[in-house]
């Protein structure tokens, strides 16, 4: 478990993109950050409050989280700086960046004189089992998508903030780095042993209370050719009882593979629950959610209306509109 | 590499069974080994000549592979003495233990002042890429089972050895410990990081002459809730044209899970199909691989002719019959 509150490292972003960590933060978490840490040039902006390190410590800052992607594969000099400052002000530091923290001596250095801790959230922290594929107590609800980020894990994160407003019980499982630093806990799933990956997502989603929903957080596409083995491994680790089907339909191509189309919904629908009834025979599809943020209002509400029709489930762009139809039809 | 010739290390082997791996090389590779090395109460025996250190390196032993599983989970101390005289001996040791070898500190020691090669073949020994789902040249021929453990290995060692003495271009391509042992290469697919695993399998099956065929070593299953996600890589990382049908018959449930019932032949086919032709549009089924080492000779006749009628597929134990019907029916 990462501690929060945190403050959140924007560094020198180089445009808002780069803040993609952060902005998740912002969007799904806002009362977990205190504030928000620039350096000069950057051009990111959360609408946080800025905070120089001591003023963050002094308003209850527990982890510094880098929210943004570093540059040219090293972690600066004068990153360096902020995040020894940050410890030796008592905060923690966490990153998901492919640069581990741990391997810089001056960060190991301060993480073993100020008794702070280093969250590589890229690397595993737990040793997983083997899965048994054991049925499990309570519920869970899975998104899948025809393609890599397609928006899998703002899907998940809209279901259960609905499910909880709703005064369901409800967790949101993250197996993805973003997810994690956005919830300070889960699987870095791409980061796991082959052997070990279903195991791992039957550790993040134990037996539970039988109306406790466990909302996980999809990885890949059984069509994507680079990464279909993890989201197997989803599938079958997390025994969902139920599927959201997740599109974006303006993607020329598989995302990183030129030379392949993506699926149909009624692909994804058949080839998700023909693998998913292994595990979970009774499994549904809940509904469709679908990335409109690249079209218009107009464009977007004629898609989802089209789809809806065209497949005969709820489809909503839940991060535009809400979750409440797809909370709606879980069974 | 792992060099070639080897000593087949049985030590204390409690049942023929413990030494799987000897027996591995014995059946596929039997030219690549020297002799055995057999320790007092060893009750494993592969027929080939008994060699004490100092006879087997004078027979131009290269590597000490050890053949047989370990007890206990420690490498014991009588091990040891043996591996390290076989490295003062100039060999190489050779592993797929889950126990390592070097992290004993004893055969680091002498590694290093014989310059000798520790090869623990459970872990990867490469950086491999993200799959990036090019069409490659050459053909690749994969086996897919019902189960784990059904004689995937041994149905993709029989094929090619098949292709080789028809003078057709073949390599096998292992992606577990015992076929890595075997063939001295491969990837240990299990072991792989998640993100890496379809690349692993890409790297390990580069384009190739036209004709030249890769027959890869299969693993887990589709409906193996454990290990589905590796068996998903392998699939879409071989990029397959042909998929042999691997079975047990007389399997009660699938392996390590009471709670699962073995998927039909017939399953398997569509499933494969379906996930390989995303990568591989033109992908068949060439045949069936039955391992009916637990039936009579009558009744595997039986068996193979029923499975034969039932699928229109060639049925054969390529273990126990041969492969030729398997090679037959390649386009």
């Amino acid at each position: 478990m990462i501690a929060s509150p945190y403050l959140l490292f924007l560094g020198d972003a180089p445009d808002p993109l780069a803040a993609k960590v952060a902005q998740g933060i912002k969007d799904w978490r806002p009362e977990a950050a205190v504030g928000q840490y620039r350096m000069e040039g950057c051009k990111a902006d959360m609408g946080l409050k800025d905070m120089s390190i001591e003023e963050a410590a002094a308003a209850g800052a527990k982890t510094l989280v880098v929210g943004v992607a570093n540059r040219g594969g090293v972690i600066s000099a004068s990153w360096i700086k902020v995040l020894v400052e940050a410890m030796n002000a008592g905060m923690d530091i966490a990153s998901g960046l492919h640069n581990l923290l741990r391997d810089e001596p001056q960060l190991i250095a301060t993480s073993m004189t100020t008794g702070r801790t280093l969250h590589d959230v890229r690397v595993p922290g737990a040793q997983f089992p083997i899965g048994n594929g054991k049925h499990r107590s309570g519920k869970r609800l899975l998104a899948v998508g025809t393609d890599c980020s397609v928006g899998k894990m703002y899907t998940g994160m809209a279901i259960e903030r609905e499910m909880v407003k709703r005064g369901m019980k409800a967790t949101f499982r993250p197996t993805g780095q973003t997810g994690i630093l956005i919830t300070g806990h889960g699987v870095p799933l791409d980061a796991v042993v082959a052997d070990f990956m279903a195991g791992s997502i039957e550790w993040l989603t134990p037996d539970n209370e039988p109306d406790h929903w466990d909302v996980i957080e999809g990885q890949g596409s059984l069509f994507h050719a680079s990464y279909s083995g993890v989201t197997m491994a989803l599938i079958h680790g997390g025994q969902p009882d139920a599927l959201v089907l997740c599109h974006e339909p303006t993607r020329p191509h598989m995302r990183g593979l030129p030379d392949y189309e993506l699926p149909s919904l009624e692909d994804l629908r058949d080839l998700s629950l023909t693998m998913a009834r292994i595990v979970s025979p009774d499994v549904y599809v809940a509904g469709i959610s679908v990335n409109t943020a690249a079209l218009t209002e107009d464009e977007a509400h004629k898609y989802l209306q089209e789809t809806e029709d065209r497949m005969g489930l709820p489809a909503v762009d839940p991060y535009r509109h809400g979750a409440e139809r797809l909370v709606d039809a879980l069974k």
